[in-house]
């Protein structure tokens, strides 16, 4: 909790409005209330911020006129969010073995885990060996963890869930601001992960928490191995994603959706439901209408391949000269 | 150990034969043994079904006049095969420390390594910290593995294996069978994963055990970084393979071939000895010649690639509009 | 240390010249010393041969003549070089706990950790649970190490360095050699990997060191989760790189880079400063001007691409009978 006066001072920003109130957290500008701090980056957020219920806003002065509330002005907005993030940051407790404070219930918890303050587990759980459980973590009942796991502080595990060696379940999005000098500088991701109810997480996989909200795997999903999930994703009821896919920020993906192995999802994309991706595509565009989809380069012999590589690269120019020479014999 | 009639109540199938026989485990059709249980989806795999030394068989009422034994009429035949494999799953012990019952023999075992029941050491094995070896898993002479690794039940490691740290190996492998609602169930996998002589596994490698049988890296193979080995696999002597590869269910890779990095290989495939397949290529197809295959898309400067993808997808319409305009002007 | 007679011995090489002299280390070519041993392999490289200022190389007859230095012959010098960096390759203490000669300083460290001999680590240092820091590794002042991460022996940490969980820092380079018999054999790696200030490094990520000089990743750099960077890069100063991304051995990134997730960069490439690639391009040649740069196969609904797919195999032979259709129409 800080007064929006102390907030100014950590991003050097200056304040339009009430620097007495206080602002508990950090939300996105659609969502946010009138005790969270929120930031409006160019004039096609505009709406939002008219619409803004938020306590604050970080924004440049160009958008001062279009601020329904206290404003923190500031040049660079993007680095100004990055950096008053970690000032919301929870800090976990490093320790040895199981907090007093944890709710292991019937548990069976193998060797050399450690669990941290206010974990709750559910009934019939079962906890490999190394593996590691922060602080705010609930797990549901009958949720089965094999060994050599992280999962990171704040996250909700459901029911009847399966999770592989290795998993890293919320460690921190990949998400920076550049500054002047073109150094990056780190979002703290504020939000969690929610993994559902009869979820099976393949090993290796890595689900980064939420920016500011939560990164949602839906229940009834089987993710395979050395999946990347990365912040604010929400996959659907009942998709089934194979192993080596890689989804992007903020992208939303359907129910029973089925991708294929090796996908490379690009972010902020939404994908219908029912939509089958073929292995190793890339899918950039948004997909509205059910059906697979497959984008890949065929196999061929490599000599082939480097003849037909050649006019590929030229493409544009062949079909273009083709078409004039035809104009030309016609005339 | 299951009776007949027992299997048929788990998974609520109508016994045809002996209910009183009794049932060890489960196999594929083509070697399933007079104590085992096997199933057959499919007119596809008929002559399977008719040459099969089950002891009995789960499938569909349409296949039931070819079945040569004992019977288990369901449904969904792949759901009812999911279900079951979870009965015969052997279960863990979780632990902490090393087992009284695992013949460590000489090891040199750094700290909190957790070894399970049974496990058998050969001679001169260095086992690095935070490593996790479940029951009844075997690990041959000289073998060295580096740190935070997990080698999961059963496994068998062979004489001179070298394992970076975050190998997982004998994970479960990515097989769901669908119910009428459209929720997936998971395949408890009971194979296992053999690793053979002379091997060396890079850092957060995957590698599944396989389904019924036995997921299998062979002598000499050399596997780099973060790739994935899916259940059934097959890797023969001597191949390479380079980082970030997968390598989905049941494919069969030769001897001596070279696997570039990141490529994808799609499941059921047979691949033959001395194949080079170049980095970021998708094998979609079986291949039966040895030599060097690639499937790339060229690298572009991101204007040109703008023109040449926007071609590329129409490519078929604009070659046969060349050709139609060639054959009119022809005439 | 070795006298280079007892290296001959060791390889099985003839010796032309000094056998007396003392080895203390293995360099490249280029760098070596008089204390070093290096080795040469093809008349390609004959010119670093001449000017080579090494104790002693190991090569091939051919090469006798131009070599200014002690000879160590054989016939397959790659394969006599894997074999002797065995010899060169420092063993590391396999124990339990923290080493009494490591200076922890004010670190915190969490549970189940393993420090080794000589370890330095810096000022507020935070290491989380079930991490291992192999001996001789350097840490920065203000490093994070979330959990579950391993950094192997010799390697170097920065300030401000934030390390996701599952992280392998130090893992062996994918490098073998071939014997006249097909089998591999494992180059040791005696490098290490440095990693500079103010980096942060997602989960499950895995940094190669390299072979004889070091794998480095400089000041500034984000790297995302799953990513595989081999033996011997360089990421320059101030890049990102985004998830599940692999760059092979020996590759050059220049400085402010943005590449893309799941970019496959081939090795011994070089890329200029300021280049962008695009996500999932494969990147098979040196760039040498800044600018964003694309290579993928768009997304197409999957009965489209089977069309195209189709033409594209033969774009070669369809673009030539294009040609002579219009010539002869021509003519």
């Amino acid at each position: 909790m800080y007064t929006l006066g102390q907030i100014a001072e950590f991003i050097d920003a200056k304040v339009v409005g009430d620097s007495a109130i206080q602002i508990d957290s950090i939300a996105s500008a659609t969502i946010a209330k009138n005790t969270q701090l929120t930031y409006v980056v160019g004039q096609k957020h505009k709406q939002e911020l008219i619409n803004s219920q938020a306590g604050a806003v970080i924004l440049n002065k160009e958008l001062l006129e279009d601020c329904p509330t206290n404003a923190l002005i500031v040049n660079n907005v993007y680095l100004a969010f990055a950096k008053i993030t970690h000032y919301f940051k929870k800090q976990v407790t490093h320790q040895i073995g199981i907090h007093p404070s944890a709710k292991t219930n019937n548990a069976k918890i193998a060797g050399n885990c450690v669990i941290g303050k206010n974990v709750v587990i559910g009934n019939n759980v079962t906890i490999g060996a190394n593996t590691i459980i922060e602080d705010n973590v609930n797990i549901g009942d009958n949720t089965y963890l094999q060994a050599n796991i992280v999962i990171l502080q704040g996250c909700t595990i459901g029911n009847n869930v399966f999770i592989s060696p290795g998993v890293v379940i919320g460690s921190e999005g990949f998400g920076n601001a550049k500054d002047d000098q073109g150094h990056w500088h780190t979002i703290a991701h504020l939000g969690s992960v929610i993994i559902g109810n009869d979820v099976s997480i393949g090993a290796n996989t890595a689900i980064d928490r939420g920016t500011l909200e939560d990164t949602q795997i839906h229940n009834g999903v089987r993710l395979d191995n050395l999946i990347q999930i990365a912040h604010n994703v929400i996959v659907g009821k009942d998709s089934a994603i194979a192993a080596s896919t890689a989804i992007a920020g903020s992208t939303v993906i359907g129910k029973r959706c089925m991708i294929g192995g090796m996908v490379g999802i690009i972010g902020h994309l939404n994908i219908c439901n029912d939509v089958v991706i073929g292995g190793k595509s890339i899918v950039d565009r948004n997909i509205t209408s059910p059906g697979m989809y497959t984008g890949i380069m065929p196999l061929m012999p490599h000599r082939q391949w480097k003849k037909v590589s050649l006019w590929l690269t030229k493409l544009d120019k062949i079909i273009t000269y083709l078409n004039i020479k035809l104009k030309n014999l016609k005339d």
